[in-house]
């Protein structure tokens, strides 16, 4: 089996694939030679006794002499990794492996995956709550909905330090970008937009509610029962409450209902949505078909309606990924030293990711290249100006 | 304050030793680019989920694709670092770091810090089952005895894995190979010697039993009260078993009692022992002052008197120390894929130590020095033999 990337003429083969991953990716090191009884004196015994002795009279020493208060704990329980679902902690391992070598390569911040072999929301925290001093902030990855709700929910009360579900807020903050740059393309106002969302998961309900956050004031969610209304009845607490947030013009049906004359539509369901039905938007439309490795539906077949395709692939132009925007967010956030990622610096950090290329802004070039290097260090000036540590 | 080391004429300065530790000694780093969109998807999505799903369908393959089964987790609860006693988890990641920083200078494994706000069995225990499928080995540091015996014991039928307490028999490990040192200068027979061992902590009892089970006949411990012998009242559970296991003639008393005619003394107790003692000692003594960074016993006082002395500082020679053994030994015992560190593997580990200084042995060379590269892989080599995998 091949894997294409259609914009860089590349097969990958599975083989080459596991034979890149014998023996994991990640590797830890130390900053400090240790090749000279003097060099060991100093990392370890005896010298290393002053640092812990400074620590334990002075707690707050910790975050200056130990890697910890830089370090992003990459926590998971495998409930729902990539487009496989429940495959466990151990399966997840590879995804949250890389996820950490992302974190070090595009925002120079040290990372370790924590993978975790519960489902209980109580258990997790407690692990964490003990864990608290062994690192600087949480990135949530890849936790089912709606646990992962009450998961960040929790973890943000049980520990101070920044914590952000990355399927959430990650995906959000990215969407949004992409959003802005597509209407500035397009010479449109996102606020007046009428937006679709399909999934009311962890991304589908946390892009909700950023566009809202944004002044949308046009948003509809659908799960995988139809359009949330207020009052719909049989949804779990977190559905009912997007349910009473969304959908001011009280649509109820289906995909079709929603999309008709809906100016931009934002996939995260792993469903299928024929093109037939995004013939009947809004014109010149603007269609996200994130979920990967399948999109909901074909961007080319969108394209023939479409002013702006993005998908979560990088095997299309416009990827929209959470990438594009946590690296630099717990930069940001670490950076500036507070607690809590807010809904603020996440505005801001879809901005600052919007205006790497607002200038040179093409239907094929609505958010920046993942790789685009620009990118975590703007997203990091961003969320510390947010924070009002600027 | 300067902390002199008298081997090489080196101060070190505590403003250099807190410069050196600003952010943190260790590092993570990602053994893949991630340079181009190729490498991008064969480290991360889409590439990775082809051995996420692997994984999720043979769970053995995690131990190849992954860098778990070779990652150690160095966890401590912060209840007894170094000479300083219970300053916390916080305060002891600067040690932890340099554990971990050692693991990979000496035996090129990947570990981590895991310090954990706990002092209560069932949950350190259940933290570290939670947290299981994310290493591969659990070396235990700096926690307090008692808790310190349960707790490896438990870890160690609750985990899959290798569990061992470095401060047990990381250092019994290393006593016993620095006295096949000894024995060999000075043409004794270990087995018949008197050895006495001071504290019955961790580190006491552990090198306790490694001597009786290598067939030392005549071992005397002492706890803060004086000598253990069998029925003396008032002891905890590891304790009495102790005293029920050694002593054989009986002894009560104190140190005074225990010293007379011994032939060895284990300091481990961070107690004073007068020089006028080791006098009382049989001819040319073997003394063992390892506590860090004061000896029980001045080694200028004692070498009047003994034969050989080791301490536990790099400030003297014959540095008896657990970084003798630790790193071999988890590298032996991954190399080996097995789950139990057993009592074979220590007494094969403490051999391959003593055998590399064997041909060049003086009294000032009874151990090889910690930085000696052939220390840890000759421990691995010895470790892999013991457990039947060559």
């Amino acid at each position: 089996m091949t894997i294409v990337d259609a914009r860089e003429p590349v097969r990958l083969r599975e083989s080459e694939i596991f034979a890149a991953h014998i023996g994991g990716k990640l590797s830890t090191g130390c900053a400090l030679p240790l090749d000279t009884s003097e060099n060991l004196s100093v990392a370890y015994t005896p010298g290393v006794a002053a640092v812990s002795r400074a620590i334990a009279e002075d707690p707050s020493l910790a975050a200056r002499y130990t890697w910890a208060s830089r370090l992003v704990a990459i926590v998971t329980n495998g409930s729902a990794v990539l487009g496989l679902g429940d495959v466990g902690p151990a399966a997840a391992l590879p995804v949250m492996e890389g996820k950490a070598a992302l974190f070090k390569h595009f925002a120079g911040l040290n990372a370790i995956p924590l993978v975790l072999d519960s489902s209980d929301v109580d258990e997790m925290v407690d692990v964490l709550m003990r864990l608290r001093p062994s690192f600087g902030a949480v990135c949530l990855e890849d936790v089912a909905a709606p646990l992962c709700f009450e998961l960040e929910q929790r973890l943000r009360a049980a520990l101070d330090c920044p914590v952000l579900h990355d399927d959430q807020h990650g995906t959000a903050v990215a969407v949004l970008a992409g959003l802005r740059g597509a209407c500035t393309l397009l010479g449109r106002r996102i606020d007046t937009s009428r937006i679709v969302v399909l999934g009311a998961g962890a991304a589908g309900s946390a892009t909700a509610d950023l566009l809202l956050a944004a002044g949308v004031h046009d948003v509809t969610v659908l799960d995988s029962r139809g359009i949330l209304f207020d009052g719909c009845g049989g949804l779990n607490p977190v559905k009912a409450a997007l349910a009473a947030r969304t959908n001011p013009r009280g649509l109820r049906g289906g995909a079709a209902v929603a999309l008709r004359d809906a100016d931009a539509v934002i996939g995260l369901c792993a469903a299928t949505v024929p093109d037939s039905l995004i013939a009947t938007m809004a014109p010149d439309p603007i269609v996200f078909a994130l979920s990967s490795p399948v999109p909901e539906v074909d961007p080319g077949l969108a394209a023939r309606y479409a002013a702006v395709v993005g998908t979560g692939g990088s095997d299309h132009p416009n990827q929209i990924i959470n990438t594009l925007a946590s690296p630099g967010i717990f930069r940001g956030v670490l950076d500036a030293g507070v607690r809590f990622i807010t809904t603020e610096m996440k505005l801001a950090a879809a901005d600052a990711i919007a205006s790497i290329v607002e200038d040179s802004i093409t239907a094929d070039r609505i958010v920046p290249h993942p790789l685009d290097p620009r990118l975590a260090p703007a997203v990091a000036r961003a969320v510390v100006r947010a924070a009002g540590r600027v």
